[in-house]
């Protein structure tokens, strides 16, 4: 009786495997360029934080979360997005007051969220994210948006669209929240129930619904640009007068909006424009969020970043044609004949590798043919065949499998035989 | 209110995290020259894997798994190791019909038991391992430990000591189950009411029991290599002649042993003999298991696998005082004057990145003089300064930090000056 694996996750096999070796590779030296640096925190962390740091009014929260008990009674929950433990790292280990200021931090590891599973959508996902705290400079929330998208640039992606926002600073969103109240009054009860709910609790949620999205008030919805105060403004004209200058592109969506309450400025997406890709086509996104490290237990600290999914990053590149795979070929296959010849071949395996090159040999007592059928699918650059009579005689032939040249050398020679070419 | 970690893990930090990239990127690369792939399985599996896979009796099952319900009901488990995993993936993918064969793979990531935390030793932990499915050629067994050897060796570890021995095939283990029950039942009652149940249900747990190690009759228990068969004998002689041939050393211990039904032949432990390793000082083990696959519901295979922990890995890079921090210097840090220049200065960071250097820059609104002591702290190699004059003219101050040699160009040309060493 087979036991499957569990709903909603999947198994990286080799062939995929190697593409997202590539994808992690090149985030990486991404990150490293732009000088963040890898913070890695527990797959779980206790419950309440993601109570208070992602929000108890949240979808995430209330329906999506993987909560347990430990044997000592701890109520843990596996992590469902990474800032909220970024932020628990940065509070729990000072790093207000590390030298280096900003903190600039990046992750990259599982997520967890109990979701109906769909094509891009699993149970079990792989976010890459970067934070930067301690900075308000509208300078940085463009460095971070540039990063996200060279993220997708430097994995060949060009069918990208950038939206932003300002959500504008706590005073610009109260003026904004009470228009939104004011205007949306009137129309109460010819909206859904979550929407008459959401206008007594957060009203800017209003412009996400779905069910409403094609009511009449919609359209004339007081917008937060026409609420943001001077320091808001200025702040946001900066950051696209940063943009201009880094000459990347975006379209400014004013109904661009992040639930949360700590969110502040800078709110941004990106998506994909790719043909085929599906009616979902958001990658990514990211913003400013003030309040969070206070709300956590830490010291007053802005901090702004971003997270992308790695799986919704690979359904862009198929849409966009681009394959990522990762050289697999051999450098040498070993090929042997006769009892004691295997044992010359494990040394000589040994030998090569150990000086580098990626080599291999049969481990099932394939007849000769059989093995170069094996060095001819792994693609090897060259066969080494040793027999009883080479092996008694501290011999082995080289074989450029390429075009057949071969040539028969003492076994201590291969290495130096494979590094000139031979 | 702070929000702390959870009890028995730990964070990661940059500093640590630029160690364990050298680490992991050390170990893949050791894994591709060894010609084996990487597969990824879920953080969580269903409960029953690992009741069938890690074995019922076990103290991982029985008293250090996390395991919970998800929203579903279903009985999920962290997984506690990575064998049992693989093992499903095997058999769920049906690799066994893969052309490529064995089939060789490793994995890299986190693993959870609930203990008692102590150093080197937290409730989450991250291992290493290879498993090489589908050969039983004692040739593979000396591939797999020259591997793991290799696992430490690569990183600059030499205080090492491999510890070999077979437990044999089903008929060598019977006679010898037999022998050690008529060799110890006579001491039944002087002996531990641990090892009396050990006696009924797994005698080879016996020779492990820490509370009778010195009971005169452990002194001429009987030994696993007496009991061999012609079969399982000529095995463990093939792999010791294997390893022979490769210059690889080792030690046969007959007390070694592994406490799973399903392991056969071999069994090896590699320790550290560094001094001031502290007294558990294995660092790592593995072997033979003919009859895992087949358990878990797959066909007929024989596996032989390894597994190391990267948090004990770096307790031994420590106690014999090996440094692999990552280079962290910056290429150039640009420096900024006045309210316009930040916008230059945005514009040139960008570039350089773009052309693949490593830069940052001020996002505090510092002075000149911090700015510059910022660039020292980053170990940059250069500092470009822009202030409004300069950016009116279209031009920027180059500087090698090294030796205060500078130069003004125009701003286009900075990514040139670099990368001619200016």
């Amino acid at each position: 009786m087979n036991i499957h694996i569990p709903r909603g996750t999947e198994d990286l096999l080799p062939e995929q495997t190697k593409k997202w070796q590539v994808i992690e590779h090149t985030l990486k030296q991404l990150a490293d360029r732009y000088h963040y640096h890898e913070i890695r925190t527990p797959m779980f962390e206790r419950t309440e934080l993601f109570q208070r740091g992602v929000g108890d009014t949240t979808d995430i929260v209330q329906k999506e979360m993987y909560t347990f008990q430990d044997r000592g009674g701890r109520s843990l929950t596996l992590r469902p997005e990474g800032t909220a433990s970024v932020a628990r790292s940065y509070v729990q280990h000072k790093m207000h007051g590390n030298a280096e200021q900003p903190t600039k931090l990046y992750y990259l590891g599982p997520m967890f969220r109990y979701e109906r599973p769909q094509q891009g959508r699993t149970r079990q996902f792989t976010q890459f994210g970067i934070e930067a705290i301690g900075s308000a400079d509208p300078a940085i929330d463009a460095e971070v948006i540039a990063l996200a998208m060279d993220s997708y640039r430097d994995l060949g992606l060009r069918s990208l669209k950038l939206v932003l926002n300002s959500l504008g600073d706590q005073e610009s969103r109260e003026a904004h929240r009470q228009a939104l109240v004011d205007h949306f009054k009137p129309h109460a009860d010819e909206l859904c129930a979550d929407c008459q709910m959401r206008l007594e609790q957060n009203p800017l949620r209003l412009l996400d619904c779905k069910v409403d999205q094609d009511h009449p008030s919609m359209q004339d919805a007081p917008s937060i640009l026409e609420y943001l105060n001077d320091y808001s403004s200025q702040y946001f004209e900066d950051v696209k007068k940063h943009l201009d200058y880094m000459g990347i592109d975006y379209v400014v969506d004013e109904t661009l909006v992040r639930g949360l309450d700590y969110y502040t400025h800078t709110a941004f997406e990106i998506m994909s424009e790719a043909e085929g890709f599906g009616s979902i086509t958001t990658l990514s996104g990211g913003g400013r969020y003030n309040g969070l490290i206070q709300d956590i237990g830490g010291p007053e600290s802005s901090g702004i970043g971003f997270a992308l999914s790695i799986e919704r990053l690979i359904m862009a590149l198929d849409a966009e044609g681009i394959d990522l795979q990762n050289d697999d070929e051999l450098d040498c296959y070993v090929v042997t004949m006769g009892d004691e010849a295997k044992f010359a071949g494990s040394q000589l395996v040994y030998q090569l590798r150990q000086a580098g090159y990626k080599v291999d040999q049969d481990y099932l007592d394939k007849k000769m043919k059989a093995q170069f059928k094996a060095a001819d699918r792994y693609a090897a650059t060259y066969a080494v065949v040793i027999g009883e009579s080479e092996m008694e005689q501290g011999v082995a032939t080289i074989k450029r499998l390429a075009d057949g040249e071969q040539k028969t050398v003492a076994i201590d020679q291969i290495a130096n035989e494979i590094q000139q070419g031979m």
